[in-house]
């Protein structure tokens, strides 16, 4: 831990006071009374969404109408922000698009990697991932297995098979979570995609708990796919569309079989036969939801104002300002810590096991605290830096330790599993 | 033709005084001087979607957050909005869901239906659709098929090849358009269902250019799955997520494919291998654009309140009113009509081939009559009787005997392909 960590709250004013970052609150709408620690789950609202949601829906759709789709630039709406989004992952341009859903996009890529391979190494029949992903990842796996009908089988990385071991000459594709959405542990992207590539493997990235928290090397890591969402980080918006990155290396190598009109290479010439557009293009399939994209560039541009480095140095600063705060306080207390120490493994949240996680975490929301219960038994806490500061973390863990030592989460009300997010 | 169909453009503005649905005008914006003929493509907007999306974008978004997902039934829209729609296409409730794209819903259908055909008739090995449909469903077929790699192959209907012909015993997978987005000819559900099943095939009815439009029985039909768009009449928004309908003879009989986290049978439960969900909700996969997909309950709401019944009635007189004026007037303007004059099988829109169609289209939306051009050579126009009426029609088809007996056409502004929508 870092010596220069504020340890008092008034220390942690004076720490938001010098925050060279601390002016991107005013960029969000947050409620009053609310700590919001629960950005990785979904962003906060851009004041500026609102601006911009009302411009797409009443002139450009009211008055613009179907001529929306050239003259307000729709059509060109997933390219121009995968564009804009690219310099978050370390990728280049006509790299990116924002279309569908995470899971979507880690079909088409899973898809395509084992179309690649399919030619390549056809003896190759296990797609790869880990018991502890994101369950959409595994279960998205588990439908291609099942449709493909080909002697495909799943593999799951866990305690008794570690990556290296389940590594081997069958694995065809494998697909991890860079920050685990439970842990917040991070992988190193360029040693596991060396290691991928080492033994003959493709590799998916699941940056979902990544773009916009951590810096991201897409390019430098050599990485083959990868995907992830708007709505935590990039404070997109509710369901706002997800991206997907393909190395250019790959791009033309094969078509994913999502193979829907906009990913045609000429969509208005009607033709009768699919022939996919060149690069990145042919990654996207049905027509997007356009309020729902657009209002992804207004959390684009705050993530892209401020500076990476610097959000990554306050992230580490805050996830390491409430562990030391949770840790010097927390006695007898069941308070596991499951978030990696190391800074080079660990994301920009912080989760905490406990035998109550349940109970806790709603008495916390019941306060303003809103943080993340994640099965089994954790507690999680997002730490933005855009637009939380030391302070909040500060009362955070005030609240926490209050629910814990008056026991508020055995109240009835703080147990009942209907209300689970 | 109905002989009580104004002739006149007095007529006409009498028939519009007389209209019982000529107040469902005053639900939606449309900008001044506009005569919107392209609500087939595009739907125009109702008023109460802006105060929808500031809802969600301000409060629910801005003030719930993640609390949302509950306290603003966030999880529940797709399901409660698809049980909404249901009564719009002749479907129960639990049966159709709003989610993802035309194309991607294609995609779950066509292989859900793959996926049953391939335990009952496993020699069948054909998808059949036609050369004419809209070319994202050709397009999606030759994904799955390219995807699967076992023998399967496609097969387009085209007049070489009628559909009876073309149905054989080696067909699995049937996908047509209801009603075809360029002709707006409209195939028998019922009837064409019915033969494919005497010749055990499996249905699915892309209803794109049907829902809102036409009266729609699916069950009646006893169809096997149907797909569509939100954003053409039923008003949902540029790009508003699809619906899909499967029928409770088929629903529990497979797991579709694009298996995300939002079809499992417990989302929640963060369980490390996937189990569908039971009914129409394992037609779910990845999280939703909620802005965009909350809007859809406006346009819906105007639908329902409005008598399809009497919707499909003002339909045809307004069909039958264009193409009647048209023909009265063309003489030598070598204007085709597309269109089938039979009332059972005419979808809401009317197309004429014209070899200038391109220039006249463009000379026709210059003068703020807003149709659609669609390759090739062909003017379309969609006819929607929630905001048109019959002095619209008149006007817009006199804008177009203007624009031919000018030859304003010709212009050099309005051959340029760079602007086709």
């Amino acid at each position: 831990m870092d010596a220069s960590l504020p340890r008092t709250r008034n220390e942690c004013l004076a720490a938001d006071h010098l925050d060279p970052l601390a002016h991107f609150r005013d960029a969000f709408d947050l409620p009053e009374a609310v700590i919001y620690l629960d950005g990785n789950s979904l962003g906060a609202r851009p004041h500026a969404a609102m601006e911009r949601a009302t411009t797409v829906i009443g002139q450009e759709w009211g008055q613009g109408l179907i001529r929306s789709w050239n003259t307000a630039g729709w059509f060109g709406l997933p390219a121009r922000l995968g564009n804009k989004l690219a310099t978050l992952l370390g990728a280049g341009q006509d790299e990116v698009v924002i279309t569908d859903t995470t899971s979507l996009n880690l079909f088409k890529s899973i898809a395509a990697g084992l179309r690649i391979q399919r030619e390549a190494a056809p003896k190759r029949k296990v797609i790869l991932t880990e018991r502890d992903n994101f369950p959409t990842d595994i279960y998205i796996a588990e439908g291609i297995i099942d449709f493909l009908n080909q002697g495909y089988e799943l593999r799951l990385i866990d305690e008794d098979l570690p990556l290296d071991a389940a590594l081997d000459g069958d694995v065809s594709v494998i697909a991890l979570s860079h920050v685990n959405y439970r842990t917040g542990a991070m992988y190193d992207m360029a040693a596991v995609t060396g290691l991928a590539h080492e033994r003959g493997a493709l590799i998916v990235w699941d940056l979902a708990h990544s773009a916009g928290a951590v810096p991201v090397q897409l390019n430098a890591s050599d990485a083959d796919f990868a995907v992830g969402c708007t709505y935590k980080y990039l404070n997109g918006g509710p369901g706002s569309p997800a991206f997907i990155w393909v190395s250019k290396r790959l791009q033309q190598k094969f078509r994913q079989p999502l193979s829907g009109w906009w990913g045609h290479a000429r969509p208005f010439a009607m033709e009768d036969s699919y022939e996919p557009a060149g690069g990145i293009q042919r990654y996207l399939c049905g027509t997007q939801p356009m309020v729902s994209m657009a209002m992804i560039e207004c959390g684009l541009d705050i993530t892209l104002a401020a500076d990476m480095g610097l959000l990554r140095a306050k992230s580490l600063q805050l996830t390491d300002l409430f562990i030391s705060l949770v840790e010097t306080r927390k006695g007898e207390h069941p308070l596991e810590l499951v978030t990696p120490t190391d800074h080079d493994r660990r994301g920009s949240h912080v989760s905490y096991a406990h035998p109550q996680a349940y109970g806790i975490m709603q008495a916390l929301i019941g306060r303003g605290v809103i943080g993340d219960y994640r099965e089994p038994h954790v507690l999680r806490f997002g730490l933005t830096p855009l637009y939380l500061g030391y302070t909040d973390v500060y009362d955070a863990v005030d609240a926490l330790f209050d629910i814990l030592e008056t026991r508020e989460w055995d109240r009835p009300e703080f147990n009942s599993r209907l209300t689970v997010t």
